[in-house]
């Protein structure tokens, strides 16, 4: 199943996307048929869902025939609009991007023995549609990093490899914005990946139900048209049961967390010269299986 | 004021701590006498507080002959057990601080020219009295390091410097107890600043009214009643104002959000040999006007 925030009638409410139809059917609806209180935002529901819910709703769905809405006459928001803690990236996470920012802005020297953890404020996080801030008083070297975004389903620490899929309740795409001069400055991430709009998410969370383990999924991103990265992410450094098996050690990981696990080639960074985001670039990253996230660079 | 979060008879209260009588009244008493709605946690107290609330709970306070919990009745907690985002951090901040650790695990190679911000998870952070946990299975260098912990109280971009003191709700103290091996390994500081109990927060938040601006406050902390890190928070190489204008270029901080500010020389990599926490040890972080905040290590 495919979930969304969205925004119809100027009100926010979360559904599911039927992709055959394209039309968006309310949680709420779903929930009046299986009697139980309905969750009043997407991290509710993601605390809520086990295995069973999940299909519970798909039966109802299934049986019953639901109005639902286009997806065109609805804008979509972020899946998480407001995570409740900060987001936890990874960073060089393809071999080909650890190599093509070596000794730049941003960069580290090597290809990295142990992940790289660092985190993303992302509240609001914004939606499939919505303008990246362009941050021009402070930055003129913003760049796109697509990644695959792994949101946690329940509380764990110390989680073995072979049971992380249980942790996960879904994915979806992140586009990791970074302004690389900021980065840099810094030392530390932190700042330069934390900028106002810079976490567009989406369009929307597919269960982990519908996504085979392990996840090997073509990843790309495109500016304008142009092929920027091209990837698939069987081509992680750290898969996503090491991730999450490591991060949690001594850290608990918790329901509505969300992991991003890193970038391939191809960013503006690793163009000579750079290829940063400029005014009106349309960016658009693509995740197969989950779709695209379109986002434009502010005017 | 002193503001808590604390136990009593099993149940978690906020709290106002009064120096004089070391007696706490629950804000629910305050609260019903001025005919207001109680908020339930500090979070949602802070988001309510202005300059007029204050006031009016200190002349309440005066008018009324509340009947206070005596403090050595109650469990303290960390003033904000659940900070709605990670705890945002400086790295060096303090000149003798940049200079002891240079060239070792997790240390930088200069003094910074620019803060250095990372982030903390802290949920939950852990209160005065609190145990730390060890977590011998992935660290055995744990070290302590005392900072002035700057409490938000209004959201904010782009925050002038000399309007920085507007944004400020109040002051605590943490111990940004780190794993250093952990720090290193994963070349960017957050996961080993995140591990679980790494986040003693407390006794106390003070409100901004009562200490004077700009903040220059004796620092300390000790281990086992020896004095390891002895400064003054005027010692800052990045003071508040600066740290809150530069931080908010771009980046809005939210009310309840809480900046750790840097801690002084004297930590346990500092020392050669290292003087890392040992099990049993108790540690005191100490700042001149807010208190003090002990925790043992873990035996």
């Amino acid at each position: 199943m495919y979930f969304t925030t969205y925004e119809y009638n100027k009100a926010e409410d979360i559904g599911v996307f039927l992709k055959e139809t394209k039309e968006i059917i309310s949680i709420k609806g779903i929930f009046q048929h299986m009697d139980r209180e309905c969750p009043e935002s997407m991290n509710e529901f993601i605390e809520m869902s086990d295995a069973d819910l999940i299909k519970d709703m798909e039966r109802v769905i299934k049986d019953n025939n639901f109005e639902g809405i286009p997806e065109s006459d609805v804008k979509l928001c972020a899946p998480i609009p407001y995570p409740k803690r900060n987001i936890i990236c990874l960073g060089k996470n393809y071999i080909d991007h650890a190599k093509e920012t070596q000794g730049l802005p941003g960069g580290t020297e090597d290809i990295p023995k142990f992940p790289i953890y660092f985190s993303k404020i992302a509240s609001p996080a914004i939606g499939d549609g919505d303008i990246i801030l362009n941050h021009s008083e402070i930055t003129d070297m913003v760049d796109y990093e697509v990644e695959l975004a792994v949101v946690i389903g329940k509380d764990g620490i110390n989680i073995k490899k072979e049971e992380a899929e249980d942790y996960i309740f879904g994915y979806t795409i992140i586009n990791d914005v970074s302004a690389r001069n900021i980065q840099r400055k810094h030392g530390q991430w932190f700042k330069g990946k934390s900028l106002e709009s810079h976490c567009p998410m989406g369009p929307y969370i597919v269960h982990k139900s519908k996504i085979p383990f392990p996840v090997e999924l073509e990843i790309m991103s495109k500016v304008n048209g142009e092929v920027r990265q091209n990837s698939n992410t069987k081509n992680l450094i750290f898969d996503i049961p090491y991730i999450i098996s490591d991060l949690s050690k001594g850290m608990k990981l918790k329901v509505g967390d969300i992991i991003i696990t890193g970038t391939p080639a191809g960013v503006g960074l690793g163009f000579k010269p750079f290829k940063f985001l400029k005014p009106g670039d349309i960016v658009e990253c693509y995740i197969e299986g989950i779709g695209s996230l379109t986002n434009k660079f502010e005017e």
